[in-house]
């Protein structure tokens, strides 16, 4: 299956445990940073406060919270090593997606890991005065529907 | 189900970010502390490097990597909020441990998060030079079994 | 000299690198948890949105942004040590304050790391629509003077 | 004066606090980044563990632990924003490193950030079973005078 996006990246030492090796939580990290890696690419920065850095466009108000993140760990990352950070949109719906993230390091025979999460679009709600689930903006499901 | 163990914490500011809640990928941190307590409460460290500062007992070369982490995000976890975190222990084979976990805050109607984390058994093979993994230690084991 | 305050830890797995030890920068989320421990423990929180998860008095639209943070390393810190974190107040200003750490464990023969920060009291100002230094508030000011 | 080196970043969303700004501790982990990046531009990588990722050259047993830090914050740093981080050798001994390091935006005018960090060679000793500082290698000292 051909990713979405690619992300590299190169493993920071304040990512490593006692154990030599990424401490777990970080992939969480690395998802994340794709992800939003993956939607500059699109022409969005995934929030509001982005866009004035990146001038990219982005919707005042909406936000993209995690419903679910998951991983699996199949193989050690290690200090310094160049990660390629595959970004695959495995369901997109009204609103949520379903991203799936394989990290590969060169030379493999296979992920080192691989990750899901399922996000969702949110507006602030002026009445209710708090966010609430809502349809994506056209033009961001559009450029999703385009690249995967 | 009665929990396994029961971990209480209290939000960092430094966990929060820009959206004004805790960062997803800290949850999969405090499910660790919370296991590692777990494990202290049952008379050993996760690791020897932990067992000279506990006093509690460890085996040497033996480790826990794990094997895959998940969750589940309900509610927003917020600056300085309170959280017990309930260790629960959903299964235990030879060599690993299916633990589940709940965040809870007060009041509350649900756990603002549900996570789960499988964990394995290594050993540094002196002849493979590398981890592998084992049975678990009978006496930890026995422990296990004897609160979940 | 007697600290104004002492918070208590126990160092997660997730803090330390491959070299085994703390990773520095951790020790800077350490003062400030010290920090706002310290500032509940004369009845106010940090930040008005931790305000109602504690319970605690808090100045609606102040904060107490780092203008200057330092630490010295003289022994390494290990998983699951736990530490007593010593707050001293080195001096007051009408807008400052800055703040001294000691970082203990047992058994010692001095800190294992000593740490200042500066902090400034701001508010945001409706008309500049930016944050600017202010005066700290009177309670505030009398609750510092009497501790240290 | 001129760098010694620059090293790009992009400010990840979880590097961001409930206050919409960088958290402070992060700003110490990117001027370790860009340390380490700049041992990469001489040809090393900065820990042994490093090397195999990178194919660059190391010293076994060698390690660089941090005796002092510090930071200081002139403006805020946001979500997404590009930075430039200058790496300046200030002072070399024969066993420590004294970098300072200017945190660039664009649009500047000048650093939003600050930092200092003096770094000391050790190795472990074989009889003491403990790192030790000893002088740097001969080959990194002529590196580092080369390009300072």
């Amino acid at each position: 299956m051909t990713p979405a996006f690619t992300h590299s990246m190169r493993v920071p030492f304040a990512d490593t445990d006692l154990a030599g090796i990424v401490h777990f939580a970080n992939f969480f990290r690395y998802m994340e940073n794709a992800e939003h890696a993956f939607f500059r690419s699109l022409g969005y920065s995934i929030h509001p406060s982005g866009s004035g850095a990146t001038g990219l466009a982005a919707y005042e108000g909406y936000g993209w919270p995690r419903v679910s993140a998951t991983c699996e760990y199949k193989k050690p990352l290690r200090f310094e090593q160049e990660v390629c950070v595959e970004v695959h949109v495995l369901d997109r719906q009204a609103k949520t997606i379903d991203y799936g993230f394989h990290f590969l390091v060169e030379p493999h025979d296979g992920p080192v890991a691989v990750g899901k999460m399922t996000v969702i679009c949110v507006r602030f709600d002026e009445e209710a005065k708090r966010m609430r689930a809502v349809d994506m903006p056209e033009a961001i499901r559009s450029k999703l529907d385009s690249v995967s």
